[in-house]
């Protein structure tokens, strides 16, 4: 009888484990559980996983082990907010959504009929990896730039673009037979603070709420999303006390009843310290699932979880009827996703994962988010594509990015590397880890005496991510490009990520300044960025000058 | 007749392959061939593919695939020189061969038991994951420590100590069902010169290659090994006008006769520079057949050099005798390989893959390899091991390694970052692509003002490794180490792989410096070695404070 309902409780945990098949190989290994902990847990009635890291090869043999592991259908699912290729690679790695909300405001209906195949093509690839899960679209509307943990991951800055285009991504997603999930409810995207390290309060009326971030839930809900995970945020004027992911009053009353949203509701990560910081993992658990949550997501401790939900069962404090609930719920979502493909089709399923139709999605995606810098912008109506390209070298190529450790973005062969350094420029990285390039100097704060002669091309790689508690926003890039332009060595400039930081930096270049923005940051993004500085494939790329796109085919 | 003909030289060719799934994910993509010219080249018949990068789980998956596109055996190889782990991440990455060559001097029936295993462990772990042969042992004798490509690549300093334990591994490789590779013939140890980048010239007279060099192929032909590949060297005192590659003096005389060698010859890669800035494809691959190579291993242009062989052979120039003798070889080394596990049992070999023994043998050798800069050290027979551990910080860590791109020592999670971090010690990595960490001042050469304050823990991955161009020998290192004891900064050194660099560094130590040298640079190597200077397990590394070992069990 206990045996019977434990499993049944564990079936509404969804754990982390890595997308890598051996421990060693896990790169989170705090929060990913090892091979033993992961298969104990499945055997034990767990029902679902959360994966990350992996490519799309190993991710195709994962899941297969933990469906083996677990006996029985699982939910599989994966952050791949930005294509299966963002997480896995090898698969589809697309430009962030803000792209399409860019484009939205012009060409609405390419911009949706965009953000449909965006959903297709990632529901595709998920299905053939074995995933039946994307955690996405993001139905937060970025109308802060400053938010350090949604940014770019969200559609929009509207809400009407927000809700149109997730709505769009959630049924091409579903079509494919693999569950999205709208998030993160109630909104996340007007905070300046990161909830993986702090909890964010949106001091918001309800009436605000309605008004903007709202409105792209209720879209994704219309487009019949599986699937609504909630937001570690305080909302005062929802819930005095908790925040939205443990609130009644948020899940409850204003998404069950108020949105009428009838699937899953999944927390974010319980493990988070919005929430862990001030709950045990089994208080935090029952505190989520009393509030609506039918799916608890990465528990500090799984087994303590479990044991409190038990414990809250068998003392009544949440009735059979309310778990039975969430226990349908769950078993209608299973069934609305298409059954994983068979054990022994994993090398066809991989040899389809990029379909052409994909490598043009990934292409058309860049082509239409590039902003160039043009020379004679201000005439209207003038059509001048042409302006100079970067002059050639001896010259630095200074390249700034997160973290060059584990950087998928920057492979020793990436175009970022390779093509400017065919024209004689040479690479110098910068990131956290670096010796310092500052001078202490807020007027000329790049120290250019150590870093070398010539002209600097400045590459940034710079967007909001999780964790890292900042939109790069403080980093003086204004003031290194106001004095590369004072000492005449500014040679050209490539922003990938942040539109916010090139809309900063673009006003102060002079017209033939070669220079250009993607939002994109993956070596494709980079490939079709610098051919618009004039700097073409080079010889080491390989697959690259057999033509665009070239070095992604299968 | 022709085109029976053609598939029969194809199948003489070993082209290279990337071991992930899809073009984009191919590391060097110049040298790896695409995806669909893979498997154009397989269905005309060519023979085998050398395979770098992906996962072990990916690994398992490409060599299924690479065989169904051939439609019958194939040679699959890796350099696997250093355990599976090596090129593919999940296998077992083992200490550099060397450290058993040191431990020989002392203990030789450990150190030969010790390579058995490892040929053991490399050729379990190859087969498992679809490879059947294995490009080792090196039986190149390191007596030139400035060597930049071999190193400590070799099993041994000394002629005896390299062939006893060559042939140790060959009998535990071949014992697995996997052929082993004796290389690079006739004995690439005394070179300072890389022939990835140039052709090394080796000086010496036959009296002198009989009591070095060739002494390890003598003992590894009598351990049956399946196979030898050339090296792109040129011995005057041997053949005056062509590199052993290309020479019928040293394949033909020397390796068949008096060596007596009758399993496969295999050039090194004729795609490197010593041949290929020499030779076309064509005339490559024939040259290197007319001399006595049994296989082409990586030619610039798999389709030219069939085209030249096949010219060969019809105007006569190659006989059909030693074409049908080149055939039998290469069918007797493939019936001698164990057949390949079966597609539907994918996930059971990855499950097998790390075996209660490989964790052994890998940490057996990080152990014994380990040296420790012991305090007391001059007093004989004095057993001191306490000395102090690492003072805490703040303070920096400042960590020297070729590239922090791919780099798989060095994981954003890493012992080496963790542990010091825990302690207060914030990461300055340092690599080819950082702003310089120079002053200009011989006598100080650290710029330290820029590093910022505090004492430094040194950590040193520095090794002799192809491409490089040197063996790290022109860092000045010991004067950076100077500077620091002379500001009473340096707070501790770790130093892993080169032997040599260590050697230099340890006498400037005071006696209760904390400091150790491994010749590992993998994670666990890093973990073994900062546990000796007092720094423990951080909690971020997970699988590792489970005790140690436990990051990489499965």
């Amino acid at each position: 009888m206990t045996a019977e309902l434990r499993r049944q409780l564990a079936s509404l945990l969804v754990v982390r484990g890595s997308g890598h098949s051996s421990d060693g190989q896990r790169r989170y290994p705090r929060w990913e559980l090892p091979n033993a902990e992961l298969q104990r847990l499945l055997s034990e009635g767990v029902g679902g996983v959360i994966l990350l890291g992996g490519s799309a090869a190993e991710l195709r043999l994962r899941t297969e082990q933990l469906r083996h592991w677990a006996g029985g259908p699982l939910l599989l699912c994966a952050d791949v907010e930005e294509g299966v290729g963002q997480r896995f690679e090898g698969a589809s790695w697309l430009v962030p959504p803000l792209a399409l909300g860019r484009l939205y405001a012009q060409q609405p209906d390419r911009a949706l009929a965009l953000a449909e195949r965006y959903g297709h093509c990632s529901g595709r690839q998920a299905r053939l990896l074995g995933l039946n899960w994307v955690l996405g679209p993001v139905c937060d509307v970025n109308n802060n730039p400053a938010n350090p943990v949604i940014n770019v991951r969200a559609w929009a800055e509207t809400p009407k673009a927000a809700g149109a285009l997730a709505a769009a991504f959630v049924r091409g997603c579903q079509a494919e037979g693999v569950l999205a999930c709208a998030k993160h409810f109630p909104g996340h995207g007007d905070t300046s603070c990161d909830s993986h390290l702090e909890l964010p309060l949106l001091p918001h009326n309800r009436q605000r709420l309605e008004a903007v971030e709202l409105q792209p839930f209720r879209a994704a809900i219309a487009a019949d999303v599986a699937a609504v995970m909630t937001a570690h945020l305080q909302l005062p004027a929802l819930d005095a006390e908790r925040p939205a992911t443990l609130s009644a009053a948020v899940l409850t009353q204003l998404l069950r009843g108020d949105l009428g949203f009838g699937g899953l509701v999944v927390t974010d990560a319980l493990v988070m310290d919005a929430i862990s910081a001030h709950h045990d993992a089994a208080t935090a658990a029952v505190l989520a699932f009393e509030a609506g949550a039918d799916l608890i997501l990465m528990p500090a401790d799984a087994d303590a979880a479990i044991d409190g939900l038990l414990q809250a069962v068998q003392s009544g404090r949440i009735t059979p009827q309310r778990l039975a609930a969430s226990l349908e719920r769950r078993q209608a979502a299973l069934a609305a996703a298409q059954p994983p493909s068979t054990a022994d089709r994993a090398l066809e399923d991989l040899q389809q994962l990029l379909q052409p139709d994909d490598q043009r999605l990934s292409h058309e995606l860049l082509e239409l988010s590039l902003i160039r810098h043009r020379p004679g912008a201000t005439l209207a109506g003038a059509t001048n594509t042409g302006g100079q390209g970067l002059t050639a070298g001896p010259g630095l190529n200074l390249i700034r990015l997160d973290s060059q450790l584990n950087a998928p973005q920057l492979p020793a062969m990436a175009p970022a590397l390779l093509r400017p350094g065919a024209l004689g420029y040479s690479p110098i990285v910068l990131d956290a880890r670096s010796p310092s390039p500052w001078s202490g100097d807020p007027a000329a704060p790049l120290a250019l005496e150590r870093l070398g002669p010539g002209p600097v091309l400045l590459q940034l790689f710079v967007r909001g991510n999780p964790f890292r508690g900042s939109a790069g926003g403080e980093e003086p890039w204004p003031a290194v490009v106001q004095q590369l332009l004072a000492a005449e060595r500014l040679a050209g400039l490539a922003v990938y990520g942040s539109p916010y930081l090139w809309e900063q930096l673009q006003p102060m270049l002079p017209p033939e300044l070669p220079a250009a923005y993607s939002p994109g940051q993956m070596p494709e993004a980079q490939a079709v960025l610098l051919q618009q500085l004039g700097l073409a494939a080079a010889p080491l790329e390989g697959g690259f000058s057999s033509g665009f796109g070239g070095g992604f085919t299968d």
